[in-house]
């Protein structure tokens, strides 16, 4: 028997009502180098700069607006290594509810303080979110505690769903919604209130490459499961696909496209570099999607791109900034073999001098026995300015008579 | 003679009138972790949202503005190697004025590409600013074409002025704006601006320690220029100090202090990370003084940091994240000896392991002639959870015989 959706417009518009003193209704904002690109009016609505650094409060809070007074006193409980952790967290101190999450063992200190600096209880179990997910339903037992689920949930979705009312009041005549697709809490809410205020408008998800569970099973209308999954897109890398959530997409979500973690990294560093925004894996899928041409009818059209959230790894974030550069020829990474001897080094700092290349980092090594007697080795990073520019600094030194290899 | 201040706040309302289709009216929030550590209320003026990526657009649109059409007609000249730069192509396109803008030859390709992706000419010239600013001027009088100085000018001080309508329509009891200062130009409209609403405002300025001269300056009262100049700041790190605009700071400004370049890439880097924002230097200073003590009587008050620009060159980015993670513990980068035999990579590796410390990068290196037969020495570098997390690892390795030393 097929699930319908109980989600109205008006549960929607309760949970705005509820979270009208928390929410921030973040910024929406014309993209103007991707507007230019593809002729059309293309906006980010930025949940990167929302509380806690996600949409996921929306949802949370409002889950929790809606228990009684005496579940709110007994507590809340829910396993996430991720984004709904700091949400929930944020969402119970607002109520003075005691919130106890359940984290993976190994969950980065940033995540774990994040969720501890809102007052949240945080018990660190489990090799994997499977474990610490088990280990929370034991407690709700135990204790006899609200679950709070990160999606599979009517008034999380809701709470998610509020984002749609901000982005079509500002942009009533938006023709396209661009959202990524996870476990499908927050496409559900969006599609349910876009579509429920203008049927005509296209909502199209965005799955990750390497976890496309929703996309395959949208494909063949009935829910398959991924054996596993593997993104840097770790917020949407959702194993298991919940048969209701896919009922609601297969009713209300006109298209799933997928990006792979190169082009979510190519977006990462985009609105990194040209719009200042700090956006996680998760959060960059449905800019990816634009900037690949993933998305059909773009042209002299009004789209929307949802950025869910910004709480991406800074270490990870150094990767993507390096791969980019070099991947853009914007950066070039040489070993040289030369001459050990006084000089030898200027030479060649000139030549790229003389290239207009500027040296960011340099590795001198004269001890590896790889080396010949006399021979030294070099590993130096340039900053370079496209591809033709990196061509005539290798012409340049070949001419010189330099060894040496890209790495 | 003293200069006397010829702006006023019609000049600055004015000036919004002329940016009402341009400039966005950034966002301008609350910093719940600042205000909870301060026991205030700190807001965050997020200028590095604007259009063009800072500021800076405000002030050159309004100057285009303001000019009669035949000077419009024969087109503007500029010398800036950053914000300015692509401010003013941005703000000329707006008007289809012709805009030429004299750049050192050493300006980094992204801030090349950013000003002409707005129709502007770029000319390369010159081993530094003085030498571009030197060939712009020429330019202007060889061609009788209009100057925009990035900040000794009253219409340009105006249209930074807007800022301050903006956050005092949003918080009109506002007790203290802490704003960079570079040239002055935006404090001076800013200031101007604040105190003509109310004159009760706190204006407070914030230098970078390797570029201080408008603090000098401030405190003996007469202008004071550096002999030179040297911060990450560098959107601020201006030498000469203008008359002109030291009069109005004297006259507007309550207090100048200032903040080191570790200081501002602390700052940086707690933006990136609660904030999502990227940050560059000079837009960083406020924040830098007010997360370092530098502002008095912030408890129990209503403070904004103004966050004047984002365009921060993405290595330099990537190199205060590693630095910052590093000394705030979060990472720890060793070198290690360790015997070239089989299964002793493993054993080290276990250590990190039982630790909780999870290895990030790794270098393998047996072939140094540095090492002795049968050595092999590991470069390595592990998150990690703090000081204690820290130390533990270090007895722990030291308690299974390894000599390593921490870089």
């Amino acid at each position: 028997m097929k699930r319908k959706n109980m989600i109205t417009l008006d549960n929607i518009k309760e949970a705005k009502e509820n979270l009208k003193d928390v929410a921030q209704n973040t910024p929406l904002t014309l993209a103007p180098i991707l507007s230019e690109t593809f002729r059309s009016e293309i906006y980010f609505k930025k949940e990167n700069l929302q509380l806690t650094g996600s949409f996921k409060v929306r949802g949370a809070y409002n889950r929790i607006a809606n228990l009684p007074q005496d579940k709110k006193d007994k507590g809340v409980v829910a396993a996430s290594a991720g984004n709904h952790a700091q949400g929930l967290a944020y969402a119970a101190k607002q109520f003075g509810c005691n919130a106890t999450i359940f984290m993976p063992e190994a969950t980065p200190l940033t995540k774990v303080s994040g969720v501890k600096s809102h007052g949240a209880n945080v018990v660190l179990i489990g090799e994997n979110f499977d474990e610490a997910y088990a280990a929370a339903m034991k407690y709700k037992e135990e204790n006899n505690v609200e679950f709070i689920h990160p999606f599979a949930d009517d008034d999380v979705i809701a709470g998610q769903g509020t984002i749609s009312l901000e982005i079509l009041e500002q942009i009533p005549d938006l023709k396209q919604i661009v959202v990524p697709i996870g476990g499908g809490g927050l496409i559900s809410g969006i599609a349910i209130a876009a579509k429920a205020i203008n049927p005509d408008i296209k909502v199209i998800g965005v799955v990750a490459t390497g976890a496309r569970g929703m996309k395959e099973s949208y494909k063949s209308q009935t829910p398959i499961d991924s054996a596993s999954v593997r993104t840097i897109a770790d917020g949407i890398a959702v194993r298991d696909v919940t048969p209701k959530l896919l009922d609601i997409i297969i009713d209300y979500v006109d298209h799933i496209v997928e990006v792979t973690d190169n082009e979510i990294a190519n977006a990462i560093l985009f609105l990194l570099e040209k719009h200042k925004l700090v956006v996680e894996g998760a959060g960059a899928v449905a800019t990816a999607a634009i900037m690949h041409d993933k998305i059909d009818n773009i042209e002299d059209s009004k789209v929307c791109a949802l950025i869910s959230g910004g709480n991406i790894d800074v270490t990870m974030l150094s990767q993507i900034i390096e791969k980019g550069l070099v991947k853009s020829y914007r950066k070039m990474n040489l070993i040289i073999k030369l001459m050990d001897k006084p000089g030898s080094l200027t030479h060649l700092s000139d030549i790229f001098k003389d290239c207009g290349a500027n040296i960011v980092q340099i590795d001198y090594d004269r001890d590896s026995v790889k080396l010949e007697f006399g021979e030294a080795q070099i590993t130096i990073s340039v900053e370079t300015k496209g591809e033709e520019h990196q061509k005539t600094i290798s012409e340049k030194l070949k001419q010189n008579g330099y060894r040496f290899k890209q790495i």
